[in-house]
C-alpha cells in the first residue's frame, strides 16, 4: 500500500512510499484511512526535529489526526464495516508504577514511556490502511464525514477544557464569565468553539489581521477577535482580568502575559508547545505574588484519553448543529498523498490542511 | 483595654496603647485573647509595608493568628463561656458578583474587596478582648491550649493541601508518593506535618543547617531535611521529579526551580509570598514545555475558609496524638504585649513567636 514515510531526525526525508499492507492480529480491526490532518507536531517531525520510529524500523509513518472507515472488524466489538471512526493516538506504557495508564488515561502517563501512533515509537495514519484494536477506535456518525478529521485536535482541547472545569469546580463554586484564547490556529479555534458552547464571553487574540479567515471563523462563533497589533494582552484582559484563559501558541511572551491576565481564582490552561529553549526575563515576584494572593491556577495539558475523544465527538455534533458548515470550513485545504511538500508548506489563508487518502 | 496599635505605612509605629473596650453587637460573642502568633505579614505591617486601618481609624490593631477564650456568647450559638476558639481572618466582600464570598469562601474572593482582621480594613487580635460573630469562631478542645495559636497558619496550609488533593483527584487517579516542601518556617513545617499525616515520603528544603531546631522538627516528623548548601533543588527532585511540591518561601529562584522539579502530572502549591518586585531570567520555553508535555499543575493559595479551619483543628488533634508535644514546640518564644520590639525581632533559634495576653 502507499504510505508517507519519514526518517526521524532527518529534515526533508518525507516520501510517498510503497510499504507492506497491514496484517491485523486476531481481535484487531482493519481500517481504510479517509483523511489525516497535519499539525505543528507533524511539521516538526517532517523538519527532522521530533519523532521516533518503531523499534526495528528505519522510518516512521507520521500522522495522528485521522478519520477512517472500518473495513473489517472482529465480531462483537461494536464496530461494523463502513463505520466512520477516529483512532486515538497514545498507547499505555504498561509500567507497573503508572496508575494513569492503568486507569485508561495514557494521556496522563507518569512514566513517559508511552508510545504515540505517528509520533513516538509507533506508525501513524498517513497510509492507505492500518490495523488497530477496537478499544482505540472511537465510532462516529456518518454525518462526521466532512469534519471528523478534527476529532483528534478537538479531543486534545476537550481534555484541557474539561480538566479546567473539573479542577475549578473542585476548588470553588465557579461561575466563569470571560474567556480568552491566545492563538487562532485550529487548536485556538476549537478552544473558542468549546468555550462558546459553554456560553462564555470569548475573545481570541492572535497576530492575524481582522479580515483573516481565522478571525472571520472566530466571529462566526459569536466570539470577539483582537489582533495583537491593535492591543496588548493586558489591555484585552482589563483590570478585572479573565476567568478562563486557554493559551494555544506556546509563545513565551504570551504564556507569561497570560499568567498576569488571570482574574482572581481564574484558570490558565497551557496547550501551546514552546519551540527553541529560549530564556525570558519575567517579573518573577509579581507572577508569584499574583498567583498566591489571587488563588490563580495554571496547568499544562497534552494528548487526550478515549473519554475525551468521546466527549469531543459530542461537542462536534452540537457545534455542527449550532454553526452548520463551520467545522468543515476549518479543513481549508485538502491535498493528495503525493503532494507531501505542499501539505507541509502551509499558506497564509490556510487553517487546517489534511491529506486525503480515500473518498 | 490594652492593645498593640500600628499606623499602616509607618515603620516602627507599633505601640502598646490603651484603647476603648470592645462593645459586642447583639448576637456577637465577647472573647478574651490568650495569645497571638506573629508571621511574615505582621512583620511587613510593623515595618510599614502592608496593612490598612479600618475606615475612620488612624491606626490598626494587628494580629490575625489568634487563640482566644469565650467570655460571653449569645444563647443558642453553640459556644459556652470558657471555651477555646480560633477566629477566622477574612470577611466576605458582600459584592453581588462575588460567588465565592456568597458561598462561605471569602478565601477565594474574586472582587478582592474583602476585609481581613489585623491586616486589611479591620482590627485584629493583638489586644486583650474583642467581639466577633459566632460564625467566625471555630471551637477548639481544651487540649489545644498549648498549640491552638497555630490554628490560623495550619488553616492556610490545610486549605492549600486539601485543594491540591481535590484538584489532582479531579483530573487523574492520583497516587502521590514523594512530596517536597521548600521552606522550614512555621508554614513549611505545618505543610510537612500535613503531608506526613497523608503518609507521603516528605523532604523539606531550606537554608538552615542540619542541626537547626527547624531541621530537627522536620526529622521528628519522620521527614528528611536537606540544607540548600548541600544540594541543589534539582538534585533533591532527581530525574523522576516530585509528585507534590509545597513552596513556602516566595523566593523567586525556588518558585521557578520548583516548577521544573515536578514529576509528570504533579502539583505545585505556591504558599510563599514574594517580596520586592524583582525580575528573573527564567528558561521560559523549557518551563512551558515541561508543564504542557508533562501535564503539570501549579496554583497559588492564600487565606482559609471556616471549613479549612475546622479541618485544621482535626489535623492538629491527630498530629498531637502522633507526635506529642511537637506542635507546642513550634511556639518557641512567648513574649508579653509590652515586648513588641522583641516580638517582631526574631532570632536564629526561633520557629514561631507569640504574644501572650492571658493565662
Amino acid at each position: 500500500m502507499r504510505a508517507i514515510t519519514v526518517k526521524p531526525g532527518v529534515a526533508g526525508s518525507a516520501r510517498l512510499a510503497t510499504v507492506d499492507d497491514p496484517r491485523p492480529a486476531a481481535g484487531q480491526a482493519l481500517l481504510a484511512t479517509i483523511e489525516v490532518g497535519i499539525c505543528g507536531t507533524d511539521h516538526e517531525i517532517l523538519a527532522g526535529g521530533h519523532g521516533e520510529a518503531p523499534r526495528g524500523s528505519p522510518w516512521l509513518i507520521p500522522g495522528h489526526e485521522c478519520l477512517a472507515r472500518v473495513l473489517e472488524a472482529p465480531e462483537g466489538c461494536g464496530l461494523r464495516p463502513g463505520q466512520l471512526v477516529a483512532p486515538t493516538v497514545r498507547r499505555p506504557c504498561g509500567q507497573p508504577r503508572c496508575y494513569p495508564c492503568a486507569h485508561d488515561h495514557p494521556d496522563m502517563c507518569i512514566s513517559l514511556q508511552y508510545t504515540e501512533r505517528g509520533i513516538q515509537g509507533a506508525h501513524g495514519y498517513q497510509c492507505e490502511r492500518f490495523a488497530e484494536w477496537p478499544r482505540y477506535l472511537v465510532p462516529l456518525p456518518d454525518g462526521f464525514a466532512d469534519f471528523g478529521v478534527l476529532m483528534e485536535p478537538t479531543s486534545v482541547v476537550t481534555k484541557a477544557i474539561e480538566e479546567a472545569a473539573r479542577v475549578q469546580r473542585a476548588r470553588l463554586a465557579w461561575e466563569p464569565q470571560r474567556a480568552l484564547v491566545t492563538g487562532a490556529g485550529p487548536v485556538g479555534l476549537l478552544a473558542a468553539m468549546l468555550l462558546r458552547l459553554r456560553h462564555l464571553d470569548v475573545t481570541v487574540y492572535d497576530r492575524d489581521a481582522a479580515d483573516h479567515p481565522r478571525a472571520q471563523a472566530v466571529r462566526a462563533l459569536g466570539a470577539a477577535y483582537v489582533c495583537s497589533a491593535d492591543a496588548e494582552l493586558a489591555q484585552v484582559a482589563g483590570a478585572d482580568g479573565v476567568d478562563w484563559i486557554v493559551e494555544c501558541t506556546g509563545a513565551r511572551a504570551l504564556v507569561f502575559g497570560a499568567l498576569q491576565a488571570l482574574a482572581p481564582a481564574g484558570v490558565l490552561c497551557l496547550l501551546g508547545v514552546s519551540g527553541a529553549g529560549v530564556s525570558l526575563e519575567v517579573p518573577a515576584d509579581a507572577i508569584n505574588l499574583g498567583l498566591v494572593l489571587r488563588n490563580g491556577l495554571v496547568f499544562g495539558s497534552v494528548n487526550a484519553s478515549r473519554e475525551a475523544f468521546a466527549q469531543a465527538g459530542q461537542s462536534l455534533a452540537v457545534a455542527e448543529a449550532n454553526w452548520p458548515g463551520w467545522l468543515a470550513g476549518l479543513v481549508s485545504v485538502r491535498v493528495p498523498p503525493a503532494d507531501v511538500a505542499s501539505a507541509i508548506g502551509g499558506g497564509p489563508e490556510r487553517i487546517k490542511t489534511a491529506v486525503r487518502w480515500a473518498g
